[in-house]
């Protein structure tokens, strides 16, 4: 059997655990912690960094931050997992859900500006499949209406977005807030978990506090209160340090796994790309401002038809490929809130028609043939 | 130096994680989880289970299900943690401090029936130390009031409550929800960690739903439905299978800990009685309702300088001793919103002069003893 996924052990996960115990610490924000938020700072420019539980949990104390209140509207993509819109609905606000692109399943930017209102807060892309959204128009639109940018980059590890001053700034380090994922479909893994960056400097303090269950605990760790209280709402967004430890011995070795998934996203495109140009199949489309993270493999079919029958002749051969979202606007929770004379058919054509390929560290050559091969056989 | 804790490893927790790794599921809901909550169904006797990143989760989940709405009250001691309060302000829940027992920081069960009103929805007892509050008392005024009982069993895994009609029940399977902690300082630990037991059948289908982030997808798995959709609000309250596995490793040596902390404790008691006595210190005490489960040991001084002084003379000696919460009514977060005509004497009281001893698996008779010497030196 070939799984969709397969979570991938460096080596050093267990290793790092038990020098946690050793420490005496293994609740959250110890070593392992900082080490994680100093690689990150360091490696792609973030002002803060702190490591959350999930990716959820990071977009929720960004909703938080951002002081949504009921009434306030949130511009997302409607292809997007429910985590992006839930947590800021558990804040009260209302989701206007944007279309997708024609090219790309990502939010439609051209589409944003339509949708706001006096109420808009904020705009929340999310760079699908680690291919960065058109951030200069996203920003500049922000900028004009005062709205606040949270990056939903769960998964968009190590991935850069070059904007038309010719700058490459590593997505998570353009909008106000961002929110990274360490789900074990991930890239760089921890089972669950995830990452606030504030890039925003007002909201450095209140973010540490919120983080530590609404306590000033960490000024109270730097001496600079004598005990710590409840000073703000919060929670317990903070993992332990055995998370951290094993997402360390992940980041360590971040570059010999990107080397690898790009090599595999590689062989995927080179051994489809004949039969999807006559299949009318579409593979991912990398605009020239992004990068690739090989994130996701994934293929637009031009039916739900077509889809379903390659899903169920890969699962005959014991081979486990899997659609993506489904339209948030359509959804259960959402139907009724959603104004439908606006259609947004690019997200239910990604609904009904995307699916994604086998992507691990550790899928064979051998596998990834055959998987290629039935698909185009 | 003699920490105030220091978190225990049994000796399979690495070795279960690499488990969970090679089973190709380390998110959550995977086999470790299951086998955490069979076995704490079976042990106690609780309806249904559901792992959580932390108590505080746990207690967020226990908000949401009872649906609490703005305006509504929730009557909780203020001698305790700031995320037994957090979680129900997050939903908008105003908090009735209550105040504590006069020989125990747990909630005073006599002073509950007053502060209740028509906007009351629930009484949150917390098991301070492990101890039970008199559920009798609390379970009368509930049914009496249609209130909803949420226990914050955060201290009190593996203690019991024997009621007026001679059952020995387990803490946490009386209310009709109760929040367990897992936290580094607690018996049993996965570093940051809690559960959520659901005693009270009518929540058992949401609280799944609200911890899979408001999806269907525990009905998915169970093939009850054919895609998993966004039907709810929820969030990810699920912890990984690294933090389930290391806290299984942890409940398959749960009696020789309770052992090994029970000797631990008696051996303080023993120490320190005569002492106590002659200084007007105050031991713990246990009613006979209640069970020990050597989760605290403190001490109530006679006034906050006979503490200070204490805590002092053991840090001179290389001993960490600590004070523990301090009264949420008068936090910076919610001193405008109590009403102070009501003063909450006993839980300042427990705010200024209760202390903790150093308490973990690995202390030596040699330390132990030499703690006590200091303190009655």
């Amino acid at each position: 059997m070939i799984p969709f996924n397969k979570p991938y052990l460096t080596g050093k996960e267990t290793e790092y655990i038990e020098r946690a115990v050793k420490t005496g610490k293994i609740s959250g924000n110890g070593i392992f912690t900082q080490k994680c938020h100093a690689f990150f700072q360091e490696r792609y420019g973030f002002n803060k960094c702190l490591l959350t539980t999930s990716c959820t949990d990071a977009l929720e104390m960004a909703a938080i931050l951002l002081d949504i209140q009921p009434g306030d509207e949130v511009i997302m993509p409607s292809y997007t997992f429910v985590s992006t819109a839930n947590a800021f609905v558990l804040r009260g606000a209302e989701i206007v859900f944007c279309d997708s692109r024609k090219d790309h399943p990502g939010i439609d930017e051209d589409k944003i500006e339509e949708l706001i209102t006096p109420n808009t807060k904020a705009i929340v892309p999310v760079h699908y499949a680690g291919v960065a959204c058109d951030m200069d128009k996203i920003m500049e639109i922000a900028n004009r209406y005062n709205l606040f940018v949270v990056e939903d980059v769960a998964h968009a590890i190590d991935s850069y977005y070059t904007g038309k001053d010719g700058k490459k700034r590593a997505l998570g380090s353009i909008g106000n807030l961002a929110a990274f994922s360490f789900h074990e479909t991930k890239n760089i893994i921890s089972g669950e978990g995830g990452m606030l960056v504030i890039n925003a400097p007002q909201f450095e303090n209140r973010a540490e506090i919120i983080w530590e269950k609404g306590t000033n605990r960490s000024a109270f760790w730097r001496g600079e209160v004598n005990k710590y209280e409840w000073v703000d709402i919060g929670s317990s967004f903070l993992p332990s340090e055995i998370t951290a430890a094993f997402l360390f011995a992940q980041l360590e070795n971040l570059e010999d796994i990107q080397r690898k998934r790009r090599k595999i996203w590689h062989q995927y495109y080179d051994n489809l790309k004949v039969w999807a140009e006559r299949t009318e199949t579409k593979l991912p489309y990398i605009p020239e401002y992004a990068t690739n993270n090989a994130h996701i493999f994934y293929l637009v079919c031009k039916t739900i038809e077509q889809r379903t029958e390659l899903i169920s002749k890969l699962k005959e051969n014991d081979i486990h490929a899997v659609f993506h979202y489904i339209s948030l606007h359509k959804s259960p929770f959402y139907q009724n809130k959603h104004n439908h004379s606006r259609e947004l058919t690019e997200a239910d054509r990604y609904s009904d028609c995307l699916m994604r390929l086998p992507m691990y560290y550790e899928l064979s050559d051998v596998d990834l043939k055959n998987i290629c091969k039935i698909i185009t056989g």
